[in-house]
């Protein structure tokens, strides 16, 4: 390991990234696990007080005339800019799951076709609401690009996956299945929950996207999601629940429902302020650094990753080519949750398990360190050799 | 207005919920709007802090085995005291939208009835909901019991209706209506959002339920709101959102969606932890007042805003009899919108305003003084009789 820390050192010390650090509140910990809930900004407790305290308490039902109102479309538009969309192409609002199930609802109701594909690999989340909407769900056994291209048929309404899966940590190549799913006819639909903030994004021509705010863009525990219809279909498509958010002219209270102009249609209810207020200052953290050095250092720290595991032997189900994955490295072995269990309580490393055997390492661009990596997998040495992981229960579980 | 007073003065210093006063970040603003964004709480202030900057910033991800994974449901067993429901019979979550939407649409995908009723005086936000369901919404033009009880025969699937109308403040006769709906074999869904935290409820034998914590709850702006299924229904309804968290076993991540046994279906996606936080020390402070001592208090206050008006000759559009209203008064007036502006603008009184006529009065019995309707009151009579209201433009705008 003395190699890997010297060179871990080196890599710090001309990260243009490094000073990124001291925008998140930090601890000791080796926290791995930016991919699944995302380090606190120091902008985001003090916009959290702001918030709370001053125009929530003192603002009252002013603040909504002042900021409120437009916020889904404010945070939208900054977040459209990590995503290659346009400014009003994009809202923050409800959870990526009511946002998957407007959208998918939306562009199924919009054609005769009813067949779905996804993959095997997908968040299950997004499975389990295709299954409600009465389409025929084909499924995939593969991550391949290429197997999925074939899938695609002219009875394809939509394709939807996830553009970096949960738990291989694979990228799909978003342009050319975009491309082959517009060629039959169909839309495309794109989860981008584990590839937002974490790599660059071009969604180009693609139709619709759903992502997450609690992961890369550090928007705090269940953050409020978001979700992006390109331009041209706007008007062609109708959210399924239609909430005064959605509405025209939703303060004149009619009787009658008529979608609002644009991307304000897919909003539905009374968007939660506290909690999308959250998101700002994390995805303007992003914007600061830049998706390409951002994606730049994802990249190259899942490299590093990869060679530490490489040298000790382990089991690397991420792909080695940088431009087809994410930004976690997912490590296969039988004993993963009973790893990461002996990581958290005797090493004070915080990796991720996804069943059944996948220990899930997050890199964190904007606060995980080289020396981390190296340290981090030095004490999953420690446990390894060790065998004190056979202490822990094997029965499955664990948090998104 | 001295007679009036003179015995704000007594009634104050008699109110038994005086001291509540104190838990609330407070000001000299004469806040009648607690009806559409109730005060901030200070235990709230200090929830926030200890969930964005502890449990967020230093629990990081160990929080959700810590407390967030069961937090709607921990939340949503407080609200259940507050409507006479079951704890395993509620769940906060989502916004009311949403709920509302995955509720009705349960309700009538259990049925081949497709008649819905309600009526106009409902808030919109329903209405439009339901027109995207594919089912005829009948809308009664009335808001008497009587008159909606005779629009339901046996094509009813669902009669849904807010338990306090949002502009006239009227409240229904729960009991009395649901017993009717039921009686014809129709469901019946309450929208509780004027009534929660304002009015004791008692859902009894009611079918399902929605309601919103901005309000009286007093849970922020834009708060994940609540639902409500009686537990026999459970079983035998599905959401249409079938998101993970309402998934039997989410984190296994199979791939075929299964119902969580009870009241856990009905959720979707990842709960907003640092919202649906918010919501909690709220309904902790009506939970320690005591719904019966809130209503008491409501009714009393109302009365007594009402008494003033008729003294000042405004026409009150909200019921007399205190069991058939909830906690806010409607002044119909035709200059209601220009009235409002001046009142914020010159006297430091912010009242509601609700197209086209209605002047609204919120009263929250936790921080609301007598003493401060005299004065609301007196100032709202000092700008009718200067005239000053008529420099305010008339277009129609608002916030709910």
């Amino acid at each position: 390991m003395d190699a890997f820390r010297a060179r871990a050192e080196a890599l710090d010390a001309a990260d243009p990234l490094a000073a990124f650090r001291e925008r998140f509140v930090t601890d000791d910990l080796l926290y791995l696990d930016g991919n699944s809930l995302g380090r606190l900004p120091k902008a985001t407790a003090e916009r959290m007080r702001t918030v709370v305290e001053g125009e929530w308490g003192r603002g009252l039902i002013r603040s909504w005339g002042e900021g409120w109102l437009s916020l889904p479309q404010r945070v939208g538009a900054k977040i459209a800019r990590l995503v290659g969309a346009g400014e009003d192409e994009v809202v923050a609002c409800d959870s990526t799951s009511v946002n998957f199930f407007k959208l998918a609802h939306a562009a199924l109701a919009a054609t005769d076709r009813r067949v779905v594909v996804t993959n095997a690999a997908n968040f299950p989340s997004d499975l389990y609401l295709l299954q409600g909407m009465g389409v025929e769900v084909r499924v995939v056994d593969s991550e391949a690009d290429a197997a999925i291209a074939s899938a695609l048929t002219d009875e394809v309404a939509l394709l939807t996956l996830s553009h970096v899966e949960f738990k291989s940590g694979l990228r799909h190549d978003l342009g050319f299945l975009t491309e082959r799913a517009q060629a039959v006819g169909a839309r495309v639909l794109w989860d981008l929950s584990h590839s937002v903030g974490a790599v660059p994004i071009d969604l180009g021509k693609a139709d619709l996207a759903v992502g997450c705010a609690y992961k890369y863009l550090n928007g705090g525990p269940g953050a409020p999601a978001f979700l992006v219809v390109r331009r041209d279909l706007q008007e062609t498509l109708r959210s399924p629940i239609q909430g005064w958010f959605g509405q025209r002219s939703a303060f004149e209270f009619g009787l009658d429902y008529a979608p609002a102009p644009g991307i304000d249609r897919f909003l539905a209810g009374t968007p939660p302020i506290l909690a999308l207020s959250a998101v700002e200052p994390g995805v303007d953290l992003l914007l600061e650094a830049g998706m390409e050095r951002v994606g730049a250092k994802a990249a190259a720290q899942t490299a590093f990753l990869m060679e530490i595991a490489d040298a000790m032997g382990l089991e690397v189900a991420t792909p080695r080519d940088p431009d087809r994955r994410g930004s976690h490295v997912a490590l296969r072995h039988p004993a993963a949750w009973p790893l990461a269990q002996a990581l958290v309580a005797e090493e004070g490393v915080i990796p991720d398990f996804r069943t059944p055997d996948v220990l899930r390492l997050g890199v964190a661009p904007l606060y995980t360190r080289y020396a981390d990596l190296v340290e981090a997998m030095a004490r999953l040495g420690v446990i390894l050799e060790s065998g004190s992981y056979r202490n822990y229960n094997t029965g499955i579980e664990g948090v998104t």
